[in-house]
């Protein structure tokens, strides 16, 4: 064996001491696992109406884009759903990519045009971060949700900077103190990117996420990005902002221009998950209704847990093999749940993450979070 | 407006002068403009089989993944895509992404783990640009197919290095010399990291790709990545490599660990396309015949073309105006070319890229042609 082979098996002897390899299972198409482990919040991936629009556009178009959208890529759904998406978070603009990662490293990277600092918290997705790297800008890392210390950043720093903070937090599921956070950067001529990824489609009026939430919508110095793959049952991440700002994402932006657009079927797709969850108040219920359960049963049982800001809740496991093993019982008894270890967790703890999917039967929730219990360790 | 707002409507400006600014310009469902801009090589895109593949696998796993593979994206098709890749590909194993851009990504930070030097080709791609980036590894950018200029950056360096190429390169549709540069990566003890994803579907035994036309498939040295989203049609990206590579990007690829998984419908789709690819050696005689004729009809009136080395072929322009123009002339009669300007064109200049596309009707592709020519500056 070549001896670079050896050396990442012997990295990979390593994690499997520590607890932390990963497995990838597939599942079977209309398998019957209780699905507490995605981002489905609201059941909208299987929903009638967007396999319905996909089938359709899948006919009309073919399978894929074909090429960038400023090659031969984009399609009269990509222009629909940028012009929805827009309207329903009210931006001036969105720009829609192949992914939400691609989309964090584009924005981060084109603040660079106008600012000279980052400004980043402890606790954003990997994305942003790699995003941050991209920019080549200086960046400083901030304590996890707090605006005194960002304060304290810009009022040392004298050119203009940019603030990035998830609104609900991938893992911990807390939410970000948006509306102070703002006041912050307002008073300092920051800009405020606000990753609404696991917000979206779950709080704000009509679901236009954790920036319409805090009052922030539409706010000239907010850039909003989010993913088209969780509430919206679909693939693919969105930018919204000023127009000029999406203007200089058009011309400039790399992971924009040199990446083959989305399939417009997917996007189609997604477009009509925009309608269908925008009049879904009665799934955010459902949703909200069950996280708070929950999190009253785990803390019933002895095990620490918050109500969740959205769908995202964290239960702290005693280390990495426990919480392997533990998410290992749930699935061995039909339900998934997430199992979070290092690097995928920023305080380098080990966790179940459980996901509130309102399409998921009552009958069906009821018992999964019965499983999560007594496969507690 | 905000100052942020007005920098970058000033910069928006001098691109304008400049000739640089882009346009989205959505395309219609069965439009008839004939494609010669789009990466759809073997006009596999809109091929029956893909499509019911496709729709067969939307109605049973719904839109998208729905999260990470490993948390809960990862499905039957994903595990029989990766299968045939790596088969087609003669490579140990293979793993799937959501875009090539993620791939690449993923693939020059993860040799961080076992090289201390990324030896960069002066044309690469923006994705292993960024992607040299996120390594945080030192970077050597080398001068384009110079396998004696990477040999003197090998020779004078300790360490183990790793050589990142594409095959077909991607503006000009060159082909990198891959067995020479092999050789030297081979007495160097260094890796070679190949971006195959304008020759896959095209090049080599059954389509395997630029890598396997080298006699390089299987290589214990070598990486191969490509998409998706040309030859095959569809969307995402593929990594092809030894297994314990593979492994290492599951446990610690970042853009793999924290991205949504490709739709499980697109994937299945893919997949049909892998096995139409591996037997169309009809429609890959039918792009190679189209290809020489377009570079023969261009030298006949006087422009300089060379034979494509794939489905890839750059004539230069006056100018990012002329480019435009003649671009907008050929769009006017029905025929859709690429137009490359700054900064997407390695040397800084501007011209046409077209590409063939073998399933364009004879008809049209011979109309096409004579428009390109008619409409040239």
């Amino acid at each position: 064996m070549a001896d670079w082979l050896e050396a990442l098996d012997s990295l990979a002897r390593e994690r499997a001491k520590a607890g932390l390899t990963r497995q990838l299972r597939p599942r079977a198409a209309g398998d019957t696992v209780v699905d507490l482990a995605g981002n489905d919040y609201l059941g909208l991936s299987a929903h009638p109406r967007v396999i319905a629009a996909a089938r359709e556009t899948l006919e009309g178009y073919g399978l894929g884009a074909t090429g960038s959208r400023l090659v031969r890529g984009s399609t009269g759904p990509h222009a629909e759903l940028e012009e929805a998406l827009a309207g329903w978070l009210g931006a001036e603009s969105a720009l829609v990519f192949s992914s939400g990662y691609l989309a964090n490293l584009a924005v981060v990277r084109a603040v660079g045009a106008v600012c000279d600092l980052v400004v980043s918290d402890a606790y954003n997705h990997a994305s942003l971060i790699d995003g941050c790297r991209i920019s080549g800008l200086p960046v400083r890392v901030s304590p996890h949700n707090d605006p005194a210390a960002v304060a304290a950043i810009l009022e040392a720093h004298p050119g203009r900077a940019a603030v990035v903070t998830e609104s609900v937090f991938s893992v911990d599921g807390d939410l970000a103190p948006l509306a102070a956070l703002h006041e912050v950067t307002a008073a300092h001529g920051a800009l405020l990117i606000v990753d609404d990824a696991h917000a979206l489609g779950l709080l704000g009026p009509s679901g236009a996420g954790g920036v319409a939430a805090a009052g922030l919508a539409g706010a000239p110095d907010v850039i909003v990005t989010a993913t088209l793959s969780k509430s919206l049952g679909g693939a693919g991440g969105v930018v919204a902002g000023p127009a000029a700002f999406v203007r200089h994402l058009i011309d400039t932006g790399r992971s924009f221009i040199y990446d083959t657009a989305p399939p417009p079927a997917v996007v189609a797709g997604v477009l009509a998950a925009v309608g269908i969850a925008r009049e879904a108040d009665d799934r955010r219920a459902v949703l909200f209704e069950r996280g708070a359960r929950i999190a009253a049963r785990l803390r019933e049982a002895g095990l620490p847990a918050r109500d969740p800001a959205a769908g995202v809740l964290s239960v702290p496991a005693p280390g990495p093999e426990a919480a392997v093993a533990w998410a290992a019982d749930c699935r061995d008894r039909g339900v998934a749940v997430g199992c979070f270890r290092p690097p995928s967790t920023p305080d380098g703890s080990s966790r179940l993450r459980l996901t509130v999917n309102a399409g998921v039967p009552e009958t069906d929730f009821a018992r999964a979070l019965t499983v999560i219990l007594e496969c507690a360790p």
